[in-house]
């Protein structure tokens, strides 16, 4: 019997975290057909990764998921450094360190099995009903057709396999024509193995023991994440989880007598890896009744030389780089790698945007892979190189701490982010390539105050920001006038204003954002373009905030907090929030530039 | 063929909020059996009920539901009073007038319609797998039987019905056999008239009329809760909902020319309805094009003689108090209702309680009935007497704020709120039969900052929170060591605390705030009941949180917040959050003999 043969836009391969984030940003674009294969039975049942960074919980929150993350998960709220004490030999706190959070920044990381954010991607997705994940889907056969002769140049062969794995019947054979696929697979990547990307080996694999127990003890630090060097009787780190659990790593050449270097699950015990951590903790105690999840695992430091081995095909997650577990780093690099991608799928597809944009993903993503495993390298050097005091591990997440929140992550110029803005001092603490940053607004309509950052949520939209200063001023007044006036004059940003169905909004949505106390305007004095008016659902009152600080509160920070100037000015958002643009008000026609630029 | 016949221990009839909270409360005693019936066929589709006030928002929160409110929902931030001008004739706004919070509030009230809210709790009773809903039932007999004859005295007869309401076949029949009834059966309820329960009727019906659309309008503040009295063209109140909806209601003798009074839904249409707020509305437009739901509906201000109209027979909600929709209370006092009951029903049929407890639920909440119906009768006044002006609106809504948003409710002194504290003076701002106020605090264990309210989930626990003041005094540090030695010996206490089963959780938990720098403490010094240890679980890290204002943010106003002088306190929060009992650390008889008098 012939195989099943089905077309689709998007097909994603592997429904880990990065999978699960292509497929969530790929519901919200409902012109591009989308499918997402896993050959496990279903999702990660519990432990595997398990922190989730500032950066990533701004994305979920940008989707609606964070709620449900942080009601579930345990938020890092301090990190303890333990060495030896050289009187006793026993472990004492060398330093508390309390996490702090950045400028425009709202949320502090949160420890949560895999699993249950796995779940919480499964929930969102089941409630918008457009991408359902296929699991016990396992991809078999690759083929890549010129882009010329055919519309869905990549025919991937998948097989339906049971829950051990084995294939079924021959009539479980599909094949899936796809104009693109993501290849979320993991480190051992079937999708990068099929093009033998090349991958560049940083370091040899090393041997990592991690358990998930309910531990019970006297050590005073239990609930915070620590870092404990023992000196010859090991070093660990561990963080404290949901439902009272905790996990600890051990770690090559720091796990004292244990020495899991090379070995596997096949000859460690679970009672070996507590005995080592327990070795680690003297003098205090340490036993467990309730494991959740352990294991003993290789990896190794590698970086494939690019994330697009062809033009059709991509890769994310660990199946384009691979590191140690020590920053909590592999579930949030790994879900922004897909975080950036999609949406530029999205709007090639729906042929808003040229085909070239998706040149950026490679040249955006590629140096953070580098730049994690510069991080993990020194980390690891750090933990090696003084077995009995902290004081280097702490150095290093210092010098890495915006890296590692996703806070600091900068996108380099490309057709997606102007490298010549004229004047950068218009906004002073903004940058080109960075997420925007989040400060409370009252919004004009209703006065409800929000953060700013409410009002991006992953749609597919671009925002241009409006930023005019104080609107009781004349000038001020004249300078948006003229600015609307000619914005609407300009062909590729009305279009871009006016296309619905990309994504579930306008591709370009204008946002104001004014510096007067809110009762002095009145919304509808204002250009059209801050409240456009529909046929059927009437005007749109959710675009004009006041950075009003007459109602107290944390309010009236937003212009200080980006550094806008008197003359005001424009800051373009991509769909993924960061600052693609910043320009004066006058500058419209470099605006239209940038969209003329991407445009099909 | 005989009917089945079923027990149960609780049957709630009616899925409306006060049925579903009931509905949401059972499912945390797994140790109590829960039926809920609705002759309807499905939840509210839309429209009815709309408004979610502080308090309501607070219990929602402790079953994990808020976040979901909160996202679909409106936030209401600000009234405006709109009167006539008597120049123009037309309208001009009089006053703005923002929400505010109290001190150790934490939410606005919230516009949502009904049917949203259903599903909210739908989606909750959904995920715990506890009690369902079991739609197209309806109740068709009820026998009442002595209580020492039958375990299961009361017997409802119920039936199958189609959507249309039409009975079944014959084997659609069963016989329902209860301990406890709650009728949740709306305004006209079954339940009600089966006993002949006699109701007050403080006022004749009146009409109503109300419509949710997407306005197309030039009236500025179209996106805020508005008071508008137009003179002769009628008065109207607004409410912002969310996609974009309004919610405009029109109201006897002041509806101008349309005059609703005594007419219905088959002689008014919508264009009537909305000409007439259309008129009230001058010199501003309004049109529409969407309509989400309207209706015209009579309803009288009504309260039933008893809540408890038979000893195993309770009403709540509509079936216990109807009045006009004026203040946005509806929906909040009819699930607060069942709030206050099922948790005792819970502790009675688990068997920690003694049934007399019951007798509170009448006790307490037939006053807040009462309350409601003065409250709503004023503002009907207020809304009648001056057609042109506002004043008198603002003047009632702030007289009864504190009641409107549920923070004023106090229960009087009965078997469940102390009458007689000994010294109100250890905590000057807290008081014996009002919810507690929250404010953040930090967690000794793991340093994450969070309200204090996060810790009171509705789960059936009492909590007794020690508040010892400065342990690195000596003399605060024995005084908390004589406390925790004289609790551990009190026999009911003791037992109240090591009774697993009632709930999900043990019946009383000790919880310490003290106001030392955290990083001062050691959770492990502390005594053992702050740390309770399980042979399985481990230890409970989560009892123990410090007013540090070291760290900033809003920390380090507990104490202060409280009132909480020098000596400290003691202070007991009933499983609804409401405080029980105040007294200084070394009035533990007083509190044993409070646990002794509640118990069977």
């Amino acid at each position: 019997m012939p195989p099943t043969v089905a077309t689709t836009d998007l097909l994603i391969i592997g429904a880990g975290p990065a999978g699960l984030m292509a497929a969530c940003w790929a519901s919200q674009y409902p012109n591009m057909t989308t499918r997402i294969i896993d050959k496990r039975p279903g999702r990660t049942p519990t432990g595997h990764a398990d922190g989730l960074q500032s950066r990533s919980l701004e994305i979920l929150e940008s989707y609606g998921m964070v709620d449900a993350i942080l009601q579930k998960g345990v938020q890092h709220a301090e990190m303890c450094y333990w060495g030896r004490n050289k009187c006793t030999g026993g472990i004492e706190r060398q330093k508390r360190s309390r996490a702090r959070m950045g400028d425009g920044e709202r949320y502090h990381m949160v420890l949560l099995n895999q699993g249950l954010v796995e779940q919480t991607f499964l929930d969102s997705l089941r409630g918008k009903g457009v991408v359902k994940v296929e699991y016990g889907v396992r991809a078999e056969t690759l083929v890549l057709k010129g882009e010329e002769e055919d519309e869905y140049p990549v025919e991937v062969g998948v097989r339906r396999v049971g829950a051990d794995g084995a294939s079924g019947a021959g009539d479980d054979w599909e094949v899936i024509r796809a104009r693109y696929i993501i290849g979320c697979d993991g480190a051992h990547s079937w999708t990068r193995e099929q093009l033998k990307v090349p991958v560049r080996v940083c370091s040899g694999d090393s041997t990592w023991g991690v358990v998930d127990i309910v531990p019970i003890s006297d050590f005073p630090d239990i609930r915070q994440s620590c870092a404990i060097h023992s000196g010859e009787n090991g070093s660990i780190m561990t963080a404290p989880r949901e439902n009272r659990l905790v996990r600890f790593y051990t770690y090559p050449k720091g796990d004292g007598k244990l020495n899991v270097e090379g070995r596997d699950q096949s000859d460690v015990s679970l009672d070996d890896l507590v005995e080592s951590i327990r070795n680690a903790m003297r003098p205090y105690q340490l036993t467990y009744k309730h494991c959740d999840w352990w294991s003993i695992y290789k990896i190794g430091q590698r970086l494939v030389e690019t994330y697009r081995p062809h033009g059709r095909v991509f890769l994310a997650g660990d199946a384009a780089h691979t590191h140690s577990p020590k920053a909590g780093q592999g579930m949030n690099v790994s879900m922004q790698d897909t975080y950036n991608l999609v949406w530029k799928l999205g709007s090639v597809i729906a042929g808003a945007a040229a085909p070239s944009i998706l040149d950026t993903y490679d040249l955006e993503r590629w140096p953070v892979g580098e730049e994690l495993l510069r991080l993990d390298t020194e980390l690891v050097e750090a933990y090696e190189q003084d077995v009995t005091s902290t004081e280097g591990v702490e150095r290093v997440r210092g010098k890495y701490v915006d890296f590692m929140t996703g806070m600091g992550i900068a996108y380099g110029p490309s057709a997606l982010i102007s490298g010549n803005s004229s004047d950068p001092s218009v906004a002073r603490n903004m940058k080109v390539g960075m997420r925007l940053a989040s400060y409370p607004v009252v919004a004009q309509a209703d006065g409800v105050c929000s953060q700013l950052a409410g009002r991006f949520a992953s749609n597919g939209a671009w925002r241009l920001l409006v930023f005019p200063g104080d609107l009781r001023q004349s000038h001020t007044q004249s300078s948006l006038e003229s600015f609307a006036d000619k914005f609407n004059k300009q062909p590729h940003l009305s279009r871009w204003q006016k296309t619905p169905g990309l994504g579930r909004c306008y591709p370009l949505e204008t946002i104001l954002v004014h510096s007067s106390p809110r009762t002095s305007i009145n919304l509808l004095d204002l250009p059209d373009t801050f409240h456009p008016f529909d046929e059927a659902w009437g005007r749109d009152y959710s675009r004009v905030f006041s950075d009003d600080g007459s109602d107290g509160g944390d309010l009236g920070h937003v212009y200080d907090g980006y550094g806008i100037q008197e003359m005001g000015c424009l800051v373009l958002c991509r769909p993924d929030q960061h600052v693609a643009w910043i320009g004066s008000l006058e500058e419209v026609e470099a605006l239209e530039e940038f969209f003329a630029r991407i445009s099909p």
